[in-house]
């Protein structure tokens, strides 16, 4: 303790490993708790298994990317 | 924010996407908050992971349905 | 089992209730799995324990509500 | 209620059963709650995707081994 | 890790420690992991913030002691 | 989505909003992910809620000190 989960959608190795290590250097500079004791899990959900809004998030995903795309063409 | 999860056995996408459409709208209304705030994720477990009363869950639907069974001949 | 959890902020009892019957209703016919077997928990934060965009909650309430008078004044 | 639920790495099904039947068994003398109310799940993470002290969790699995070694030939 | 995690209703000092102590001893035995990893947390909710079958956990307690006692008188 | 939550003790308001935006920024690097998709959830818990290897953290913190005054005095 403390404890840290991340869930999320799918992550290459080298991108969990940084994140065990970033956020609990981050996490223990701020809650002044030596890193020894951190505990840190990552899960990963595939995008069917996430909704934002109420709706799925491959939905959500393809609407912000046109409305970046919008905003990019003006 | 709010956040909701389900925990529970394998589903197929449509039920998936049914979820996080329903329970986004029916928590939206009771908690009176819009339905844009809402993340929800659906963590799917395999039967051996997830016990009931202290029997593998795959045990307690046996039982259920012979309970169902022996209910419907009577 | 099925589970399902809500995080957000502090409830009433009544609303409370009607998350507990509705969610479990609704969760229920999609998923084909009797009520009975549903556990429904809520857990409540404090604004100051959540955060949105990288901004603790009030802050993301108060500038939501701006944005709402300012659309309803134009 | 209770809900009891085990976050670890990879394990075979008569150690979950074993977990199941153990974990609910303790718990429910303790907690004074018959074992019919205990719900339990598993949940199996990669090592890759679990992290002690900052570091991910097979780095400080080969450091316990040579510690338990050193250990042993002193 | 591994990390058991225990959700119920309110819990006195003495249980909390005796949950720790056995939980993580009954299960560094079945998973083979050094007692030394595991973490253990309590997380204490309200009866009105649990429910079982879409029925908040107190209805659920005052049926189930109904039917105890009409068990126990027939 | 992503959503990271941080289990442990007592925290005042500005390491609560330290967290909030540091987790968030440090993650958003790494995953990708713009961080207005982001959520983050502190969970408090006391002392006697938590225990590490088996014995309560109270306990645990005590040890660690005394080992800390031990290695500075020798």
């Amino acid at each position: 303790m403390p404890y840290i989960t991340v869930e999320g959608g799918p992550l290459d190795a080298p991108s969990k490993k940084a994140l065990i290590e970033e956020l609990t250097a981050t996490a223990s500079a701020i809650m002044h708790v030596p890193a020894e004791f951190f505990l840190v899990t990552i899960k990963e959900l595939p995008d069917e298994n996430i909704g934002i809004g109420g709706k799925p998030i491959d939905e959500v995903k393809a609407a912000y990317r046109r409305e970046q795309e919008g905003a990019g063409s003006r």
